[in-house]
This record gives C-alpha cells, sequence and structure tokens, in this order.
C-alpha cells in the first residue's frame, strides 16, 4: 500500500483501463498503447499515487527487458545466438538489449555494470571467463542468470552447451579415413571453457582412432580469424607439415583457409581443412567447408527458456547439445572432378 | 552560467514552468509535456539561452548508454556497424545497448519504446522507415537521435550515409566493357532509402553507358538472402535472359549465388554477379565475388561522433560517404584460366 492509501487499484479504477494495464504503464513496460499511458498517468497524477511500495508488492519494478551480452557481434555464431534468443524473449514478451564483450573481459565487466544499472529482469551471457568479479557480483545481487554455449567453472549457473566429442570424434574418423595422420589443431584459448572442451575432445579422439595428437601439431589462437592464420602460418611450418587442420571455430578456419591459400595450396587436393560452427557461407567456398556443425539457434532459444524459468524462481537443469560432422567433401569432389 | 549570461533560471521564469521542468526539457529528458517543452524551447529561443555549461552542471540524469538500433544483426554489414559503433562509444565512456529492428517495423517500436524507458542518452538507428509514430515520439521527446546508412524522408535528423552513385557507376563501366548489354538489378525495399537510392543510381548508370534498364531485368527483394534467390529465379526465367546481375545488398547477392549454381551457370563465365556491400568472405569466393563497398566501420564511427555532437547540444551536419567498385575478376581469372 502506498504511503497515502492510493493503490494502483484505485489509478486503474479512475483511468478506466484493467489492473493490468495500470500496472503495465506505471512499471514502464513498452507495451502500452499511448492513449492508456496518458489516462493513467493522469490518474495517478489525479490521485497523488506513489508508486513505490505497491510496485515492490506487485513486482512491477520488471523493466521486461533481457540483457544478452555475446562474445563477438561480428562472429556469425553468435549473431545467430543473438537472433534466436531475441525472437525467443520477444515470443515472451521481453525486450533483449544486447552488449557486444569483443571477446574481451574488461569490456565485459563494462556491459555486466550497465546491465545491472538498467535493472534488466535477467541475463544471458557467454562468459569470457570470470573477469575482475562484475559476474560474481552480478550472481550476488540476485540477477537471474544463465550461461550460453560457454561456462565459468566454480559458478553454478544453469547453462546451455554443446557437447564437442561426438562431431569432433566423426571428423577426426573421416579424416584417418582419408588416410591423413599428421592432423594439427588449431585449439581457441584454454581460459574459455569452449576453448579446452573443444581441445579435451580432440586429444581423446586422436589416439580413439589410432593417430597421434603430436605437440609440434597443436597451435592455439583466441577464437578471431588473424589468430587462425598466425596458427596455421606456424603449423604449416612445421618440416613434416600436417595435411590436415582442425580450426576450434569458424573465424580461425577462415584465417587458416588464407593462410593455406597464400601458400599456393588447394583445399581437398594438398590439404583438408574442417571447422568447428558452421556458417551460412561456408557451403559456398569452392571446395565446400567440412564442419563440426551445432545449432546456435537452438542455444539462444534454450537459453532464453531457462532464464524465463530463473525469473519465475526455478532452479532448472542445464542443458547439452549434440553436435555433429557435416562432411561436405564429396560435393567438391563431385564438381569439380 | 550560459556564456551571455542567461540562465535556466531565467529559461524556467518566462516559461512559466519550474526549474526542474525547465532542466528536463532542455536536457532531453523524455518525461516532459508537449505543451511545457514548446513553452520552455520557445523561451530558450527567445532568451538565446545557450545551454552547454548550465546543462553539464544541471544533467545527472545521464546513464552514459546508447540505443543502437541496428537493421539485422546477423547481416555482416550491420554487425560491423554495430562494432565500430560500439568501440567509439566506449572510448567516449559510453555503453552501447544494441536493438535488432530485424528489418521489421514493428520491432523497431518496441525497440525505441525500450530506449525510451531505459533513458539512454541518445540512439543512432538505421531505420526501416517511419514506422507507426515510435520514431515521431523519440524525436519529439528530445531524445538525440542520428540515423546510420538510412534515413527517413521528412524527418530532420543529423545522418550518416553513403553516396551510392560512384560505386555503382563504376560496377556499371565494369559490366559494359566486359561486353554486358542484358544486366539485371536485384533492388531493395523501395520503403527504405537504401533501397531507393541504389534503384536510382542503377536507373542513372545505365544509359550514362549506353546500356537499357529494361524493366523485365529489375526485380525486388528485402535485403534478405531468400528474396535474393527469389528475385535471382524470375530473373533467370526471363527468355533472353541476363548475363550479369548486380544485387543491391550482400545478402540478397548470396542469395542470388545460390540460385545461379542451382542452375548449373558459372560466376565469371556464364554470368557475372555483382553485390552491393563488401564481406569478409566475399574474397574467399571461388570466384571472388566483385562488390560496390563502402565503409561499414566509419559509418559507425562517424554516427557515434554526430550523436554525442547532439547530446552535447550541437546540430551537425550530415556527413555523407564514398562508394567505389572493388573488381576482383582478375584475381579470378588468373588463378583459374
Amino acid at each position: 500500500m502506498a504511503s497515502n492509501g492510493v493503490t494502483i487499484r484505485d489509478v486503474a479504477a479512475r483511468a478506466g483501463v484493467s489492473l493490468g494495464t495500470a500496472s503495465r504503464v506505471l512499471s514502464g513496460h513498452p507495451a502500452t498503447s499511448p492513449g492508456a499511458r496518458s489516462r493513467v498517468t493522469e490518474a495517478a497524477a489525479a490521485l497523488g499515487y506513489r508508486p513505490n511500495a505497491q510496485a515492490r508488492s506487485l513486482r512491477s519494478t520488471r523493466t521486461h527487458t533481457i540483457g544478452l551480452l555475446v562474445s563477438d557481434v561480428r562472429n556469425p555464431f553468435f549473431a545467430d545466438v543473438a537472433h534466436a534468443a531475441e525472437q525467443a524473449a520477444l515470443d515472451a514478451d521481453y525486450v533483449t538489449l544486447l552488449g557486444n564483450a569483443n571477446e574481451d573481459v574488461d569490456q565485459q565487466d563494462r556491459y555486466l555494470e550497465t546491465f545491472l544499472t538498467q535493472r534488466v529482469d535477467g541475463v544471458v551471457i557467454t562468459p569470457q571467463g570470470r573477469g575482475s568479479g562484475s559476474l560474481d557480483t552480478l550472481i550476488d545481487s540476485g540477477m537471474p542468470i544463465v550461461f550460453a554455449d560457454r561456462t565459468v567453472e566454480g559458478l553454478d549457473v544453469p547453462s546451455v552447451t554443446t557437447d564437442s566429442r561426438p562431431g569432433l570424434d566423426e571428423a577426426i574418423a573421416h579424416l584417418a579415413a582419408r588416410g591423413h595422420t599428421r592432423i594439427a589443431f588449431i585449439g581457441g584459448p584454454q581460459s574459455i571453457s569452449t576453448g579446452r572442451d573443444r581441445h579435451d575432445a580432440f586429444l581423446e579422439a586422436m589416439p580413439a582412432h589410432g593417430l597421434e595428437a603430436a605437440g609440434e601439431l597443436i597451435a592455439f589462437g583466441d577464437f578471431r580469424e588473424a589468430s587462425g592464420t598466425e596458427a596455421a602460418e606456424r603449423l604449416l611450418a612445421v618440416p613434416d607439415r600436417p595435411t590436415a587442420l582442425l580450426a576450434a571455430d569458424n573465424l580461425m578456419a577462415v584465417g587458416a583457409l588464407a593462410a593455406v591459400r597464400s601458400h599456393g595450396l588447394t583445399i581437398g587436393a594438398d590439404i583438408d581443412l574442417i571447422a568447428f560452427d558452421d556458417t551460412e557461407w561456408f557451403p559456398f567456398l569452392d571446395p565446400p567447408m567440412s564442419v563440426i556443425a551445432h545449432d546456435p539457434g537452438a542455444i539462444g532459444r534454450h537459453a532464453v527458456t531457462l532464464l524465463l524459468r530463473v525469473i519465475g524462481g526455478d532452479t532448472p537443469e542445464s542443458v547439452v547439445l549434440p553436435t555433429k560432422f557435416v562432411d561436405r567433401t564429396r560435393a567438391a569432389g563431385s564438381s569439380h572432378g
């Protein structure tokens, strides 16, 4: 009850709108009509309605916005995660405010602080790692949070991730069947869960197919294109050079492709290249890029579903989605002899 | 104190409003009535009030956030605009909240309302068109706004756009020199300024090079990939089929590429294809895609620079950036005979 005894029901009655409409207008919810807004605000002013106490009791402090912090908005994988999350949120009447960590822990911190001060109702984040405490601050504040794609060790937060193993195992089986023994791996940052996970899966899959994961054939990048070029250059300079490259994300694969081409090597003939993550344009390359695919849309949708449950007071189980190998080698072979 | 000695108290007194109301109006705060806004702005104009010094001391309502509404976050062009804008904003100590209109006017409206209720300090938008009034509401509220890439006719908002003509003229000259006479155009929505502008530039460039822009060789899409495929299918079904396609954005060009390949046609030999907008992977196609390029990073950076000036009380001039044709035909010819 407000201090002067005027309730939100009084405001709704005077404005001639439903309690829900009055609540939405007074909580600043965007889904209200201009007519309802003016009637409710005029009624509230006329009655001297003071919203604070009421707001708390009705949980009308909700902003119906979700903060979504992705690792790199220019990476098509994260753009797809963001798009799917946003559509799922809109379907549930939430607007998504998107932040771009730019694969940078400090920038992650700035966005998390902004989400906190902007009082979003919850946050979906593809974390860069624990950061300088802002992630802990957010969790301590009671903010509903879900991790998407990546997790942070030691933080008990529901997550939607993918299991690298099945797709990576199929990819190594494919390369082994094509006679490759010198298979190189371009890994992601070991400070990031997906970087560690894909590296571990590679180290498991190689001996499972009778192959050696040679230390000289493993190089690490930062999930960005330029680092894929640098890693591929180092690997191609190894005396008994690799005959196949497996890159732990799409951007590093594009970087590796540039290095391979600059050495005058032809993909599919001189060297094989497989990317983790599919993109809509990998099939258009000549030859098309074979990939270990997972579904960014499913990650985004599941993450929002989990977040809405956390906002609603539940403690949902984490979700693990599968990966699969998509072999585009034959398509290339048939069209180019 | 303002440089001419007129203070915000003088403005408030002349307007017959409280100091707080005058401050809110002059700082662009959304919670002001139209009546108060017109009285205060008229009083400020009559007195020659210069807001800068006062505004700085009184403006405690700043959130140091900027709303950035892009047309399609999955389009690499807009992802690049967003990334550049965000970095420019961070350099000026502003955090960018990104919204995705998803090429949809209703979704644009929802984000603009959210930016208003979240009280961002200003908005950069690549508009879908005027929408159902939310853009007018935002402008009327005094919110600092800048248009990026696209504009809306009849709205007096500073903008950063590109001039389609030079790049499109070079592209037509290139196709004419290669002997093409049947050049088809896949245009964008005519409800969007860039859709109209690129269509107009095509209609100007064709006769300038002695070519006819045949009505049957012009088809329109919605700047998305699927619409590019559909438009290309229609154009390839014309009896005397075109020998060159020019698509008004990158995604429609990708869609057209899929149609061309599904017809068993080879780019560079059977048909030429040129895209408006470059992407980092167009050079990796075989043959690489020739493009009419403009600079999304420059658009994003200039837009934030203009917005910060609007927030500071200036009325900056709009910026028009150039386009240029990037010919990747020779690179393809040399590596593939």
